[in-house]
């Protein structure tokens, strides 16, 4: 079947799901839930399938672990189905409502935008996700997962859509799209009119394609060249804390500081202590001569560097003569992702937090807070890094639009 | 000098404009207005010249007086401005706030877009509307406008641009893009990271073009098919008066009903009485030959017919046998604009707001009532068609983004 066959399903599908109240909709994600861990067994012998094919392609540990599944994850993704069945229900949430002058009563509800396109990397655990957050928030989802994943999303689908059917919904509410080929991927961006917002997950460069080539509205994510920076004012003890955290806690993820810049009038205290931390957790840092005065390990950061986005235990490392340089140095090298501020001054905090541009930024936090969970919305489809319509972190709320209600007895226009 | 050195120079302002309060903003706009006042004569002798070239080249009557501006006219454009200053300033708004459990304080703050890119017809009032609302909400504004009101625009951007300055707010903030070739529609399409959104307004196929080849997201607006249905639990008499003013009040606008759906079960004692109203004021009805049995005056309606925006005296009406069979019609030919019923009958109203995906859903009201001044948000940059971002009438809080700003005091990751 085509894409564009698919996501016409797709709709059919949404039209009954925007209609579905919520006890239905929690009572297929519990089903879901139950059905996973029932034919956990199932799962499991697809993912090694994927596992097998993935090892003799060469695929490296990391992303064979990305890909893996073990009873116990699937229990753990069965379990977040059951956690967004508790969360509110977003559809129907009166956004702003007057009542005008002439007696209109004027409402602004959340309705869900229908047709939910994604596009995402090997982790078998989102096309779960995915579809559950769809489900909840109303809308059919078209899942494109990655080929490495593909016996797993399969088998996974395949119990999604008998959930969906045993609970009285449309199977066509969760579909897999061919990932055998970046065909499924290009007929997805152009099919506007059938599918209403279209997220990319995964590297730079799929998201930059998307951008760049579909006629679908599209919600940019995950790239993150994120910034920790230690004012002058800074409580040296929770820098080096905070640094090290966002930096450390998890080496791949876009929330992971990326660069750390350092106030002149703190650098002569602060950086032996951040380098010998690092050091110690096995960091490279490629800093500028001013950094490398301090340590030996220190490699020369090119102008590259700065503008890299690791991913890996590598930082980047400079020294700035004021929080104007550090802000003028994020806007140069940042991609308006989470940008940290370590300072003790308000007028410091309140100075940084005015002037950067950033879906996120932390005054004296980890940058790792950047994250659905732990911003507490309960479920989390990615991290938005453009301007329109969501910005950081996008729960449930993030996958509605609106529908304005007028309601009136016989009201013209004089 | 290009778009694109245009639109670098409306980054800079920008980054003044974020940091602007609203006191400063407000005062600009107000200077804006008494300049516009003071300098009224060498407007209308702008707009004189254009006037005359319009003529020359053949323009509409009607486009000629879109394009016309008179001293009153001044005076309402200048009277907007002031209205703007009055508006509360959205940059700031907390949208979302709360305090998680590691104590983190979580705000979910408004903040400019930054650049915002405006392409639209011939009203010379719509480059000061603009201007205006992008100031008010902190947005540098680079305006696209027609070639036939290039003198009246030139002129009046550089009467903006004065009382920038004499605000002590950068001129850049405002600036006119060259009109006179299309080339600066695709440069400005192609500024993606250095504009952060792109609003066309106008014609169908302009914006079907800006939505297939723009790479700066777009926010679709204006083209509206809009229905009114008559149920078969419809007050006649106020069905009568909401069609006709759906239709009439105004032929041109994008709220304007393009299309009449009758229920099966009032259709006799209906369609007599609004196709008399409808003769009286000289609108031609496009009607199935349901519809046509009641009048000589209907002429036969196509498929077409019922897909067409007028924009004129016409309108296209069919029989529906349910309420069910309004929802389909709507569904195939309708444009997610508004869509209105009108009926006693709360079952049926429900049934029909649920149904219904548009931006307004109308009930015993005119479809005329979906606009910015209407629904009270004081100013209107255009009406969203789209579902990501904003749908609907878009006031001030539509041209901004949002930033979490999370304050701790060392909060790490676990």
């Amino acid at each position: 079947m085509s894409v564009r066959e698919q996501a016409e399903q797709a709709r059919v599908a949404a039209v009954t799901l925007a209609a579905t109240p919520r006890a239905e909709k929690d009572r297929a994600l519990l089903g879901m839930a139950d059905a996973l861990v029932a034919r956990s067994p199932e799962v499991i012998e697809a993912n090694a399938a994927d596992l097998a094919a993935g090892r003799a392609a060469g695929l490296s540990d990391a992303i064979l672990d990305r890909l893996a599944l073990t009873p116990a994850r699937v229990t753990a993704i069965a379990a977040a189905l059951r956690e967004m069945a508790g969360l509110p229900d977003p559809v129907g949430e009166v956004v702003r409502g007057s009542t005008l002058p002439n007696g209109l009563e004027l409402r602004q509800v959340r309705v869900p935008f229908g047709v939910v396109g994604m596009i995402y990397e090997g982790r078998p655990n989102v096309t779960v996700d995915a579809a559950g957050i769809c489900l909840k928030s109303g809308n059919a989802a078209l899942l494109r997962g990655s080929s490495s994943a593909a016996n797993s999303n399969a088998k996974l689908v395949e119990i999604l859509r008998e959930a969906l059917e045993v609970a009285g919904l449309p199977a066509d509410a969760v579909q897999l799209l061919d990932s055998s080929t970046r065909d499924s991927v290009k007929e997805l961006m152009r099919a506007r009119g059938l599918v209403d917002v279209l997220i990319p997950r995964g590297g730079a460069s799929l998201i930059r394609a998307v951008v760049e080539e579909s006629t679908v509205p599209v919600i940019e994510t995950g790239v993150g060249n994120c910034h920790v920076y230690v004012d002058a004012a800074a409580d040296l003890e929770k820098a080096v804390a905070i640094v090290l955290n966002s930096k450390t806690q998890r080496l791949s993820t876009c929330n992971t500081a990326e660069s750390l810049l350092v106030h002149a009038d703190v650098a002569d205290a602060f950086l032996p202590r951040v380098l010998a931390a690092f050091a110690e957790a096995g960091v490279t840092v490629h800093g500028s001569p001013e950094v490398a005065a301090h340590s030996a390990d220190v490699v020369p950061a090119t102008d590259d560097d700065f503008a890299t986005e690791y991913l890996s235990a590598d930082i980047s490392a400079a020294v700035v003569p004021s929080l104007a340089a550090a802000v003028d140095h994020i806007r140069r090298y940042g991609t308006q992702h989470t940008e940290a501020i370590v300072t003790e001054s308000l007028a410091a905090s309140r100075e940084f937090v005015a002037a950067v541009d950033a879906a996120a930024v932390m005054v004296n936090a980890s940058t790792r807070f950047t994250d659905g969970g732990e911003f507490g919305f309960g479920a989390e489809i990615g991290i938005s890094t453009q301007k329109l319509h969501a910005r950081g972190p996008m729960g449930l709320p993030e996958l509605t639009s609106t529908k304005y209600v007028v309601t009136g007895d016989g009201q013209l226009r004089g």
